[in-house]
């Protein structure tokens, strides 16, 4: 019977830290990332202050490594390796599936709130920005350099285009409409932003 | 003399009109929009409470018109007509033309600090965030939509492409850029969005 076994430390400490997780997402979608203290995600979570310190330097450390979580399990859930961006050799459709994949990620209800929450406060508050450019976007946007200079071997893509500029014609929209929520994020607009940026606006 | 004229009441409205509008940037740039009242704002404008409540409904109606009027600013100061996109007949030095002002306004630092406020705001607060896009952000995009709709009837521009959607390949990069601060924002940028936008990444 499970009641009769010892209690299992590596679980244990597995629940916590996901426990940890939950309570640091939850509070930073509802009271804002300022509001969210060390003392108030232990609290929520069941454990004790000294717990977080001794696993994380700062709270900004627990979000970071709570979102890097989140974007694995989501990614799980969805079939797919985490982040990763396909190469079937056929650009268009990988970049198509790669975007519709990110409106699904940024439309779900779960994960906007905290994600709203720690963006806006990257905005205002540079060292925290810089943090979560460096340790969260920047790797996602590798993943899209990689991809795009596989193109450019192949001859699919431009010799002359810096991907590391390219690559914002795809990202920086879907990013623009879920922050500034300006018009609604469908597959259909990830597919025409891939028609637009591969093919181009000018008549030929 | 200018001493003995009586005090001149549209001169001296506009005086305390413009001493608001700076008054409420400033502080919505140094305390963020939650902590910045009308309160403050008449405080620090040397005006009374009543002057403001008479002449804008909420401190957002203040902000946006405090916005809407630095805007109007940079661009006299620039001998630009304000938020106007040339029209030369060439598309590409047109586009160009704008995002390189787009760029130097973003990296203006005297409206950074209140820009990034609001922004931040806008992205919880999703009343105040419609608000912003409906009144300041949307006319600005549709200046876009104008010009490339003419580049579609000077045949530039292939005919199924939805101007709105593609303004954001042009304008949408430069704000992720501005906010997330990830990458310098320069003129050689601007250039470079223009290009890969017209021509698109693809090889011919």
């Amino acid at each position: 019977m499970a009641e009769n076994r010892p209690p299992d430390p590596g679980r244990r400490s597995e629940r916590s830290r996901r426990a940890i997780y939950d309570a640091a997402l939850g509070l930073v979608g509802e009271a804002g990332y300022p509001r969210t203290t060390i003392e108030a995600i232990a609290a929520r979570a069941g454990v004790g202050k000294q717990t977080i310190y001794r696993w994380w330097p700062s709270k900004a450390a627990v979000l970071m490594e709570a979102f890097i979580d989140l974007g694995n399990r989501a990614a799980e859930q969805a079939g797919e390796a985490a982040y990763a961006i396909p190469d079937t050799g056929d650009l268009a459709a990988d970049l198509r599936t790669v975007l519709r994949a990110t409106v699904d990620e940024l439309n779900d209800p779960v994960t906007e709130a905290p994600t709203r929450a720690l963006a806006a406060e990257g905005i205002v508050d540079a060292a925290l920005g810089a943090e979560f450019v460096e340790k969260l976007l920047e790797p996602q946007l590798q993943l899209y350099v990689t991809r795009l200079r596989a193109a450019q071997e192949a001859g699919d893509v431009r010799a002359d285009i810096d991907p590391r500029i390219a690559l914002e014609l795809l990202v920086a929209p879907l990013t623009h409409r879920w922050l500034l929520r300006t018009r609604p994020l469908t597959h259909a607009y990830a597919d025409a932003l891939v028609d637009y940026t591969l093919h181009g606006l000018a008549a030929r």
